[in-house]
């Protein structure tokens, strides 16, 4: 089953980013920032209530501490230091949930931390052993590294979540196609229900070559910055209900 | 029973602060920072080790968002904002300290937050529906205050601890004497041994006048700034002991 | 003269506030926020940019330190912690200014700082000693506390600059009506407009009650939140050039 | 001549660090923390009266923007946001300077920014020119990189300043020893003594291998970490004074 997952709860006290209220009903999964990229204490409270309301499984989005660079920009940290900053802000965003009545089951590190993850064993395994610790599951993004990080993940005693772009385009070895590169994004709603189809059916993407790989997907990543982002994550949403009827 | 009690763990990155490693094994219960006024992630994980190792209780010591001014600065919060952000702190604390397989009890809000707490019913019960949410206790200065917040903690359901203060003056209505005032604080360690006695056998204590308090005390709260200080905290804990046995 | 004078520069990282592009044009002073409870060096930077671009002159807004409230909550500093926050803010903005060959000429405090400067004279007069060190004038809320505001400056060796709101309703005693107050907005731009003639004929407001209030007025503050309010503005510039010609 | 240069006023709120008290005395020249890896204002202000008070030479001292890790983590910024970073943090010493009657002449990057600048000339070329734009000098590690960064610098219009440390074994190369490896730091003030010595009579360094280095000298790096260092500063201090007389 390929579900929709989205990063949430990314303002920050009076700064409002992306279309939470929107996107929250459209989705299965949504990764709460927890502090360090983005969001604080009231709107964590506010963005776990949105979940609740809407039945959405929550995940925790941890970053490098990083506020006014919104965790984009890689930190120099030490494997210590990854260990013990992932685990606070779970924990943050555990307690607050569980006040709330709602569980957290995944977590899906935030930016630059989730690309240091993808091609620094180390620091996959700091940020797995956190999830272990919790009994969370871990949401890489599904590519070149599944194979490698599996057995290592089943080493570590973590289960992995699978996460594919919607709408980012691939490389035959199965990383994003940078967006500085023309054609990194896919545009039209077409385009993404072909990519949904093909991996529902088969298990598989086009990557920009026209090759096809083969690739798990647990998640799907959506985006609701605006309203015109928001449409197409209705139309998703609305397509992929169809498939599973 | 009267514990002994310590805020502990409120170093913060390369700053060091206290002496932990030599109040840890003395004290029975160590309220740990969070990272609002002192330490940080690493910081907790460590100071969370040092509890375990020496099997002392542990609680949350959230404050006010001000580490430079180490939370000793009264912030007009909402209480929203109250409840949103110690329960940030609390989260964070349980998260890393369940993952080593430690347990958090209580709650003691810090500096300016407590101080707060303790003359405005809106700020201690929005602390105490946090306590209640974690079913965690809830430490507040025992003093003037206590028939009315007991009453109050008893409508919220949350159960009080009473903190006793080893070495401060109090007034005859159960506050303490202002640390600009002669006589703020008791010197020596007979005097201190001599409230404990009076504690202990009595529940009361001898305030500035020469008048007696009835006063509750759960957990006497010693400080570990110097080795002259932990010195005092080495012959309360034995003092205490002796009188257990 | 009357001139307009709008707080910008109070996005943050990647959060976007207010619509400083469509502002800067049309006012004549820029009070720029200082990276304590809004903006970040690349902000100021670009800010700073902007209204060399348009010949605005610059104004230094500094706050309490409180990012996550956005300066809107009263923090209980001392008055050399006021001294220090104020100077380091303002040292920052006239540094980054002058290498961009820019100058920066007065002061005027952000959200709770400025309410409270307003009613507490230590604190104003923390903030107008710094201004005095950096040459600066001093922008202050016209109304009730003017005369004695005015005999202070002149002892402290300070220039102050009054500043009016084009659409907050005054009480009798020259305070601003609270927002939670119906009637606290003036709605409309002809409502607006009979206030900046009635200024410029006779100094004088009409407050909530009818009554007519004498007010310096120095500079008239307008917000640029959304388009409509960028409108007005557009609206009140035209009408203030009319006037002068 | 060689002057003796300190990073000083590296306390951060209620935390201290270093003996700037003891130091300041002993230094021509002082690298003076802005608040982004230590510091805060009030202790920036003090500092500065410091500094004012034994006439000791100003430099600001700016690092990424990483209180909890001391600035001594690499940050992935981009040029604008080194150039945006540096600006704020030097305006904001040189106003609080400048408003205690102190001038600013130089800038020393610390920790990674330090060690960034000096293996990458993008970095480098960001941050001379904003020295360039306040019209200071910048410090660097006198070194491998002296021929590069110097014909750089001319082409950039700023003065540079050698720094040598005083206790740190140099490679072949003209790079410092990592503290990892043994002999990483010279014990005992005769070695340092004859380093000085060295370095005034001949503009050479003895490095790890035996063979000695041409190295430019402007200034001499001491720490007062502690009460022994302390001792050795003085050592320091006293030798070249006699040198000079």
């Amino acid at each position: 089953m390929l579900r929709l997952n989205s990063d949430l709860g990314e303002s920050f006290g009076p700064w409002k980013m992306g279309t939470d209220e929107a996107v929250m009903p459209l989705v299965d999964m949504a990764n709460i920032a927890c502090g360090f990229h983005a969001s604080d204490p009231l709107t964590m409270q506010y963005t776990l209530g949105l979940a609740k309301k809407y039945g959405v499984t929550v995940g925790a989005h941890p970053s490098y501490p990083d506020l006014v660079g919104f965790g984009r920009r890689s930190l120099a940290c030490s494997m210590q230091e990854i260990t013990a900053l992932v685990s606070y802000q779970v924990g943050a965003l555990l307690g607050m949930a569980t006040v709330q009545g709602v569980g957290v089951s995944y977590i899906k590190p935030h930016g630059a931390l989730y690309n240091d993850m993808m091609v620094n064993e180390a620091i996959f395994t700091a940020v797995a052993k956190v999830a272990r610790g919790y009994g969370m599951k871990l949401m890489i993004l599904s590519g070149a590294a599944n194979a490698r990080y599996e057995t290592l993940a089943k080493t570590l005693g973590v289960e992995l979540l699978y996460e594919v772009f919607a709408d980012r385009a691939y490389t035959k070895e199965g990383l994003l196609v940078a967006r500085s590169k023309e054609g990194a994004v896919l545009h039209g709603e077409e385009a993404v229900k072909a990519r949904i189809d093909l991996l529902l059916r088969e298990g598989k993407l086009v990557c920009e070559t026209g090759d096809t790989l083969t690739l798990k997907a647990d998640a799907l990543c959506v985006h609701g910055d605006n309203e015109k982002a928001v449409e197409l994550v209705k139309t998703l949403r609305a397509y992929l209900d169809a498939w599973k009827s």
